[in-house]
This record gives C-alpha cells, structure tokens and sequence, in this order.
C-alpha cells in the first residue's frame, strides 16, 4: 500500500487520497457525481439512523415527493428560484431512438420533447408546498411536521467527493406551522437536534450561529447554521435550519382558517444536512496514517487480528477470540475477526488504521500464555496489554472514552483556532499565517461582507448566537457594532 | 367519510380512492409521479427495513451510484439499452437564465446544454458495470455483493399510483461472481429471500417462475420472478431476479484473472422489488372497509379507544390504558392510544378500520367495571370481549393469528384462482369469466405467446419452478410440451 500523501504536505491532496483508499468514495463515469462505496456508505447509514430517530423522536415523519419540479412550480417563489437558477439539470425528452447514422448507438427523439421542462430537484420547497396547500385547510391540519430522504442535484463546476458533488444524498424537513412563533421554535428545534448529533454522535464541535442576509438560503427570512473547524483551519458548514416565514405559503397560495376563524398564510421551516458530513467527519478527525472514526460510526468498532504460525496456534487463538467476540456481542459492541490466511498481520494492521477501525485487539501465542491481549487505540496509535478476564468491560470503557476524546482534541483545536482580532490587518495576517475563525466586529452591511470576502476569501461564517454584547467598531469601516461575528476561509 | 366505492362495483376505483383516503400516497402536481404520503410511507420503510435486514444477513452491503447514466454508457449493453430507450427521461442543460421577455420566469438556458446527454437511471446496471470494471481485476475481488436502495425513473404513458408510476423507489442488488455457476445461485438465492419475504412478512402467496425470453428483463439470460395473484383475479410480479450471464461484463470490458491465471468476463446477477409491492399489498388484503395491514406492516398495529363521557371516566379509562399499553410495549409490540376529545368513538373506529389498523381494543365504563376489553380484529370485523388479566398475551397471540390467517385466506383465494385448462376455448372462457392464473401447456414459441397475448390480453406470467413434468399439447399450435406454465391478464 503507497503511503497517504500527509497533511502538512498538501491538504488537499490527503483528504481525496484518503477518501479514496479508504473505500469511502470515488469519482464516477459521471462528471461531478460520486460512488459511494459500501464502507463510507456503512457509515452515512449510521449517521442517517441516528438522525432519523431524532427526528422521530421530535415528533416528524417521513415521506417522499417527486423528484422532479415543472418549470413553473419552480419558479414561483422567485428568490429561491433565482438562487437555485444557474445549477439546475433540466429534464427536456423522456424518449431516445435509434440513431439511424449509427447502428446500435441512440439520440434523444426530438418528437419526445416535454411541453413543460422539468427539473431535477436541488431542493424541494416548491414541488412540496405545491403538495400541502391541498392538505391545510384549517388550524386543525397544522403543524405538519415532514422530512425526507433523498438525492438532489446541484450542478458544480469544481466538485469535491462528498463536499461539493453535482448529485449527493440529504435529509430536507420541511415544516407548516399556524403561527410564526412556533416556525421559529422549530427551526431552532432542530438546529439544536443537527449541534446535538454533530457534537454527541459524530464527536465535531460545532459554533450554533445565524447566518448574515447574504449567506441565507435563497428563500428563507433566516437562516441558522452549525458550522465546524476543518484541522486545515477552514470552516464548514454542517448542517442549516431555516426559518422561511410565509414566503412558501404565499408563491403557492397556502391559507388556512385560524382559531379565530380568518384565513391565514401558513408559516414554513426547512433544514437539510447531506452527504457534506462525510467530508467533515474525515477532515475533523483524521491524521496521515488514514481515517480516524467516533466508535458511534465505525462500521468495524473493534477487530480482533490472531498472530499464528500454523493452524495449531491458529485453532487456539480462535478459542479465546470466539469467547471475547461473544462477551462483546453480549454487549451490544460488534467486533470483527480477522482470521484470513492470504493476508499477514502487518498487512491487517495498516488496513485496518486506514479505515480509522477504533480499536484493535491482537492476539499471539504469548497473549495467551499470559492471558492477556495487545490492544491498539486509532485515535492515540498507543498500544496496551490488558488482561483477559474482564476484557469486555475494558473495552466499553475505551470505546467511551475513545468518542469522548476525539471530542475533546477537536474542540481543543477548534477552541484554538477562534481569534479575536480587532483591525483588518490584524484580520489579514492571522487569516493568512493561521487560518481558523476570527472573531471581529462587523458594521452590519453587505457592502463591508463583500468587500472582506473579495479582498480576503473569507466569508462571515455566522453570527454566533451566544455571542457576548461587546462596543467595538467594525474593520474597514469603522462604524460601531454590538457584537463580533465569526469569519473563516469555507469549504 | 365518504364510502369507498366497493370492489364488486368497480374495482379500479376501488383501488385508488383507496390508496388516497387511506393517506398512503396521491397524484402529484408532476405527471406520473406521487407523493407518498408519511403513513404510505411508514409502511414501505417497514418493507425496506425487513428486506435490508434480509440482504445484509445474506452477505450484502449497500451502496451507492450516480441517478445520471452518460448516453454512451447507457447504450454500451445493446439489449438493455433497447429495452429501456422508450421510456427515459433525459437531461440536455444544466441551467436556467432569467426569461428576457417575462419578467420573474425561467426559461432553460439554450448556452448551457450538455455535451452528452445524461439518462436519469432507469435502471442501474450500465453505471455500476462501468464502475465495477474499476474493482475487479482478479478472481480475489470476487464476488461483488451489492444493493442499492434509490429512485429510478420510466416514462410511463399511463400511470397508477404504486401500480405504474414515472419515478418509483426500489431496491436493486448488484453483483459480480467468477463462476457462471456461482452466479446463477446468487439469483435463485435472492429469488428466494424475495418470496419469504413475501409470504412471511407481507402474508402475500406467491409462485416462484422463471420468465419466458420475450419477457425476460432486458440484458438478462434467464429471469427469476415471484408473481402474486390480485383479488380481482389479475396477476402482479412482486420481484425479479435476473442471471445476467457475461452481457454486462462483455459491454464493460470487465475482466479478472481467474484461479487458472487466465483473463475471464465475470458473471453478473441483478434483482429488484418497488414501491409496486405497496400496490401487491393493498390489492392482496383489503376490503371494501379499507386497507387491511398484516401486523408486520401496520404503523399501529393495536389502536385502544377509550369509551367515555366527561373526564372523570376518560381519567379511569387512561388509568387501565396506560396499564395495557405499558405490557404490551414490553412485549415490543406497539400501540397507540388515541384519547383525542375532538373526535367520536365512532369516527375513530372508522379512521382506524380504513387505515388497516390489526387489531382495536374499546374501552368503556362497563369494560373496567367487568374488568375486560372489547377487542375488535379488522381482518374478519369481529369484536369479543376478553378478560383484562394476560389481555398483553392473548394480543400478542391475536397478532401471530391475524398474520397466519391473512396468508391462509390469500392463499386459498390465489389456489382457487389457479385452473387448469387443455383448449384454447376453455382458456378464453376462464379468463373472461373467472380470471386468475390458467395453467396451460406453451409449445415454447415466442409465436404462440404473443397470439395468446393479442388475442386474450393474458401473457405468460411464468413457468412455475415446481411445475410437474407432464405430457401435453399446447393450446393453439398443439405441439407436444413437457410441463405447463401459468398465464395471466397482470398489472
């Protein structure tokens, strides 16, 4: 196996080597769509049940609405049409013939052309509020708490595996509700449930923010965010939960009679997190041997590699790992035995730090005289000899810890790369030579956002909600502000 | 509530007032595709979660690959790519620009149209060949093991909710084998998990067949199929399982070395079950009440209605609920209690009895008071009154019986709706006067198949893989045939 190009070298390069090697994903015949191999979609499975049980758990259902937007629903809420405008796949023919220039090779049938272009959704508000304005018609119908899981397309010049790809695999929840407080509570509802799973599930600190008018979703009167740090010192957004007022209910025409008995627009929210998390787990938690996983995700938590010579030594081995695989499955922690013959231990140990498997427990003739075993941690690379009686417990702990730890090290680095700065070349350097968020005073303007994000990259992150009140004066224009605001180099 | 029309009176209708009043699925503003609506939806994820389950113990991983195929993809495997050509819908550009002449509409922007036109995936095999070509070098990288679970789209003419719909999700393994033999028992195996999964999760009989070549999947050499019978005596193919022999492997150059060292096409399988089976299901059980839900699939599966006049009663009632619902949720079996003060006992029993609810249990004053429940099932409409003391027991037998009995009572329908006919006149009478499968000796002719199928409608639904051998003639050309095979008018 060629070794990963390393972080330091060139970020960029390790990051799609390692998504590749790994067996997480890899580019496909089609530009800008990915594969999503079955180790790294083992994974989106597991952060897909979690999410979906919290959702259920706060109260939503699933559905699944066409995947396809005539042109004339789409356009109808025109914010969020203009911004979705100009990366739109269109469906135009639903035909193909033969071509009779080339035997055994077809055209599109121009005779096949759709009267009304149709397209490919990038999201869904139109084609599902088109839905539910014939499914309210009164207070009593409301709130209809709905998500879906689905592909969307999104069509990029510059794609990335997981971060940027022209198709990829999300939720989107969309929400009515009869009044604006309780739209409000629910964005912010599930911006809570999104920090919740990104910091106690996949171990990623995130800063729970509001986005500036600019940075919102096309459509949407806010927008909230959880946004994470990348080791590079770049941000990324990892989830976003909108509040989207009555905009929705007013493009499709959504009233419902109220408790007082007049005809009201319907208030709407949607939130979305996608495939884009497969990136940030790699990127928040991963080092130059390979990929680092949270035990929660690992596909394989635990693996369990004999050290033999010879089938004697092999059939002895087997004993005691069938016996701690059993104890583990006790447990409810699943663990692998590696028992191949074609591979070498050496071989297993590299594959097995390349796929970020949490814990790695090896077991050789001395082992079992001694009646202990060598356990690997992924995340430290620091090995142990542990005794065999009690070992299942000894290995919930560590899994425990090992989650808890990942944590700890990304919010340390996270906390880290937070630096207040106070004047734009301040800005400037530590951007340049550090990276990371910065926390500055902003005059509140789109004019003084476009101009920082021409002159530097950075775009303002969010509005972190508990940022502290503080007088300051903003960078470039120097005019007063309450709060700082959190700029970052983004993905 | 209006009353659903009855089968008797017309079927048809039947079937789609059901599907939408009983909030499974209903039109959307897309031609040809559905919303499958959250209680529609909560079923085909019970579906999905039992085959999952099913595929994964059977050694399968999940994946997944891009909704766009490339049109020279597309039409690499010359048979499929026939097969399929009529019906796929296919995307030209990839943006919208602003209409110049109407102000707030889009119009596709004739700058950005694709240099090659992508087909949204009808059916995957073209895009995951391709890709595979890239995994498979030698016999170790076999076999190749794959599902996928996502949508697809077939422009279809004609559309029923379920039944025929232009995007439909489904399931669709994939895999890549180094022996024909070895092949060929991946698609009989898979054809196996479908009709246990058919007969023992959704209580649907089912007969196991191969198709004939003219109705053979497109690109396969033989295919595997399950096909259930209808109450209204037409057939349904509830899944398909197709040994694709080396036609895709040959299209996509994918080639291994073998144990021998010499360079060998793999041998590919591919199987399939959709949201059709939702249609299987309503059209299997239900009644002219509504749906009837095998306890398997029901979202509830025991509803408790409380009985009651003011809230000194319903407090009394909730009390032995809460004691029900609490046994029984220790049983993992759950239920929901419905103490809405809105609505009528009577309403809710309607409610529930449309939406398939197994079994309801009512409680009233008079039930405490004799310590014991009314419990009414929805697959007979019978109600008894049972003791409140081990009443968690006797559902949880009530549940096993309900799914026996609904199997039972599908299957003496589906054998009496097998005749078995030696002329053609017979056959013509039968199917016109009493309908389901005609067993019938074929010559074996693609000619006599199709004039079957013009004259009568009725196409060969499969050869049954139990069929007896036995001498006979074939109902029009009168050639000898070795076994009969079954016919069918089908959906």
């Amino acid at each position: 196996m060629a070794k990963l190009t390393s972080r330091a070298e060139n970020y960029s390069k390790w990051y799609n080597e390692l998504v590749v090697k790994a067996d997480l994903a890899e580019n496909s015949g089609v530009r800008g769509s990915m594969v999503i191999k079955p180790y790294g979609y083992a994974i989106w499975e597991k952060m897909r049940d979690e999410m979906d049980r919290k959702f259920k758990e706060t109260g939503h259902q699933n559905a699944y609405f066409p995947l396809f937007v005539p042109k004339s629903l789409f356009e109808a809420e025109e914010k969020n049409a203009e911004g979705f405008a100009k990366e739109c796949a269109v469906v135009t023919h639903y035909r193909l013939k033969n071509d009779p220039d080339n035997p055994g090779k077809l055209i599109v049938d121009p005779n096949a052309r759709l009267e009304e272009e149709l397209i490919v959704r990038p999201t869904s508000e139109a084609i599902i509020w088109n839905t539910y304005k014939g499914w309210i018609q009164s207070y009593r119908d409301l709130p209809i708490l709905i998500n879906q899981w689905a592909n969307v397309v999104r069509w990029e010049m510059r794609t990335r595996l997981f971060l940027r790809t022209a198709e990829f695999l999300w939720q989107e929840g969309h929400t009515a509700h009869a009044t604006r407080e309780e739209a409000v509570a629910e964005t912010e509802q599930m911006l809570e449930v999104y920090a919740d799973f990104a910091e106690n599930f996949m171990a990623i600190p995130v800063v729970r923010g509001v986005k500036t008018p600019s940075e919102r979703f096309a459509g949407a009167d806010e927008t909230y965010c959880i946004e994470a740090m990348m080791q590079d010192g770049k941000a990324l957004q990892a989830g976003t939960s909108h509040f989207l007022g009555q905009n929705f209910a007013k493009a499709f025409d959504v009233k419902f009679t109220n408790r007082e008995g007049k005809l009201e627009y319907a208030w709407a929210t949607s939130w979305g997190t996608s495939t884009r998390l497969m990136g940030a787990l790699v990127m928040t938690h991963s080092d130059d041997h390979g990929l680092v996983l949270p035990p929660t995700l690992a596909p394989i938590p635990v693996v369990i590699v004999p050290i033999f010579k010879g089938d004697e030594q092999l059939a002895e081995i087997s004993k005691v790992a069938d016996d701690i695989l059993a104890k583990l499955k006790a447990k409810g922690i699943y663990a692998k035995y590696d028992d191949r013959t074609e591979y070498k231990p050496g071989w297993k140990f590299a594959e097995y730090e390349l796929k970020g498997v949490p814990v790695r427990i090896a077991l050789g003739p001395k082992d079992i005289a001694n009646n202990t075993a060598e356990i690997a941690r992924r995340d430290t690379l620091t090995k142990e000899s542990v005794s065999l009686d009690g070992i299942e417990d000894y290995i919930e702990t560590l899994l425990a810890e090992i989650q808890q730890s990942l944590f700890d090290r990304a919010k340390a680095f996270r906390d880290s790369h937070i630096t207040k700065v106070d004047t734009y070349e301040e800005f400037k350097k530590v951007l340049e030579e550090k990276g990371g968020f910065i926390s500055a005073h902003w005059d509140g303007t789109a004019e003084e956002e476009e101009q920082i994000k021409e002159e530097t990259k950075a775009t303002i992150r969010c509005i972190p909600l508990d940022a502290a009140e503080e007088e300051g004066h903003s960078l470039i224009s120097g005019r007063p502000s309450k709060r700082r605001v959190l700029f970052a180099k983004a993905y």
